[in-house]
């Protein structure tokens, strides 16, 4: 599966993935397709180094990335200062608490321990901590930088630049790409409705090929809807120069999910299991439907609020679902492939699927066209 | 482009063209694709009649299909006997109409002349209607009969088979389909998200591939998201045995819409402007955003009321809003592929351009996967 980026980036398999974890990034670019390591939960720089080592003592030699959520406006507190997570947590109003209070109480959810705090807070989402991520990442060999949410800083873009790391953005909407490719990135991410994590509002199947003719002649990855070579092979055949997988790693081996209940749960769900909700950052973001996403979308509840206040509000809430594994509350951001996971395999097998799958469909497409050659 | 079913239907082919346009069908199948007739509208069979007899006569001996809307659960009054319009209209509650007739008056939307009626009312959705329209279909030699609302009744399949004409049906879920294949239907639509009309929620990168494995051997079609021969392309390597296009021809020169204004707005359109609503028949539909639909969406209205209510209570106001060409509130059901359709074009161009495509969709496979022929 060769397309030209993935020619260019030296991976055998016009595939990347991405993921939460180091050994699942890392056993992606060995199996030949590109692993991008999400950083978002790196809020400490140390942690970032010792897992960043970790992937370049075992990727073997193997080229992968880094995604990073750095928001393109900077958000500043009225003096103009940055914005602090004291500032989020002032402007929160004290029914939506009550409301976490509430709903929490209603499922006997426990307390954390004196002390312990949430592992997922705001302050992934914050341009410091993305800034600070960055500095730790360019000692690497890094050969992609991706950012999930607009299109990177002016200053950080060349800086990749310097680097010779490649910038990639997501987009949910050709007007986005447009935006990213005269912010002067390299890769647009097409992101569709159906995608895990946040989307906009137009399928895969429409947004991939109207990205590709915006953006022309910049390379698209198309993700959302892709778990199999069939889907792989779709997305080629829409413009895509390649796919980005990120829900059909959440059921690896390889994977360190915070509950083995998740896991169950994204095992047993099906396509149809899913909600685009704003109950878990503000934006609307896929995610499997609990009762938790069904009472921040309940029109009778006081609804979401808007990021980044949302995601501070239930960082410790969410750390305390995972905790206690509250399962009708407990989800995870996944795509609506999440039906198509239902068995734990090896990164090194789904990747055999994937490539089979494609060969497959690519078979399929010669005898429907009526050529002769194979 | 060929595939069993295109073979076993005796097309060039295998794409399907849904219309509710005599001269759009007939076209269809002469360019060598399969025209299929929706037939909601034809209140009289006489008119049905009619319009078959012109396709006889246009459409070069080539085949062709019909698609009712018969609904697998009869409609019934409590007494048991078929539910009639006047039984609907009684179940509508005061507030909704009074709704209807204000949301008209703030647009000055004038009132049809006496005695002129909508031309789209429930009728053509009523079982006993699709019945007469079958009563007239089956002297025609159509080789298709499609059913858009669940499975058509055992003794309507078997009278199809009877004559020689597959069944298919409309699926938007791996549920739904399953239903359909166990009913004794030939073939499934798969309906993704991203379609016009009526659609679930599941978008087609994740449902075709869904369909396909649930109701194997069924040949499957798929539908929602395709407007080019490269999004053709993707459907049959999800797949697919062919492809079901509806939204695409409704700007093509042969189409026959209400009001010019309509293919204005459609022209005009980006994937980002159609909506999934209820405000036209009181089940999720895909069709143009405007103020009638948002005014139907508000959570501060009284929202629509439920099949087939809904379709009753808005059939005059529909008829009033296109006669007028009132335009905040002039919609119709259309897809996301809206976005591609910016010029008028005949059922012809827009076959060769799905053709070229699907073609140039094939190399770029051929390539990508580093096969040797072509």
């Amino acid at each position: 599966m060769q397309t030209e980026l993935s020619k260019k980036l030296g991976v055998e398999h016009a595939i990347f993935g991405f993921t939460p974890f180091p050994a699942v990034a890392a056993a992606i670019s060995r199996a030949g397709g590109f692993g991008v390591l999400g950083a978002v939960r790196y809020t400490a720089s140390d942690d970032l180094k010792r897992d960043l080592d970790w992937i370049e003592a075992h990727v073997e030699g193997r080229p992968y990335g880094l995604d990073v959520v750095m928001p393109a406006k900077k958000a500043e507190a009225p003096n103009h200062r940055p914005l602090t997570e004291a500032d989020v947590e002032a402007m929160i109003p004290e029914a939506h608490r009550q409301f976490v209070k509430d709903t929490l109480a209603k499922y006997g959810v426990p307390e954390l321990d004196e002390g312990e705090a949430s592992g997922w807070r705001i302050t992934g989402w914050m341009e410091q901590v993305a800034r600070s991520q960055l500095d730790v990442a360019f000692d690497y060999p890094i050969r992609l930088l991706a950012n999930a949410l607009g299109s990177p800083p002016a200053d950080v873009i060349a800086r990749a630049h310097e680097h010779d790391v490649l910038v990639a953005a997501l987009a949910g909407s050709a007007r986005h790409a447009l935006k990213h490719k005269e912010a002067g990135i390299d890769i647009v991410v097409a992101q569709g409705y159906e995608a895990g994590g946040h989307t906009g509002e137009i399928a895969s199947m429409v947004l991939t090929p109207e990205v590709v003719d915006a953006v022309d002649p910049l390379p698209v990855l198309a993700a959302g809807g892709i778990g199999s070579g069939q889907q792989a092979a779709a997305a080629l055949a829409l413009g895509a120069q390649g796919v980005w997988l990120g829900s059909i790693w959440l059921t690896v081996t390889e994977a360190d999910l915070s509950s083995p209940a998740v896991t169950r749960k994204l095992l047993a769900a099906g396509s149809g299991d899913t909600v685009r909700s704003r109950a878990l950052s503000g934006k609307p973001a896929r995610q499997l439907r609990t009762e938790w996403t069904d009472a921040w979308d309940d029109p009778a509840g006081p609804g979401a609020l808007p990021m980044p206040l949302q995601g501070l509000l239930v960082a410790d809430a969410l750390t305390r679902i995972q905790k206690y594994e509250i399962e009708p509350l407990l989800g995870t951001p996944v795509g609506q492939i999440v039906g198509r996971m239902n068995s734990e395999r090896s990164v090194q097998a789904v990747f055999d699927d994937l490539t089979r799958g494609f060969e497959e469909a690519v078979d399929r497409m010669i005898r429907i066209a009526g050529r002769s050659g194979t």
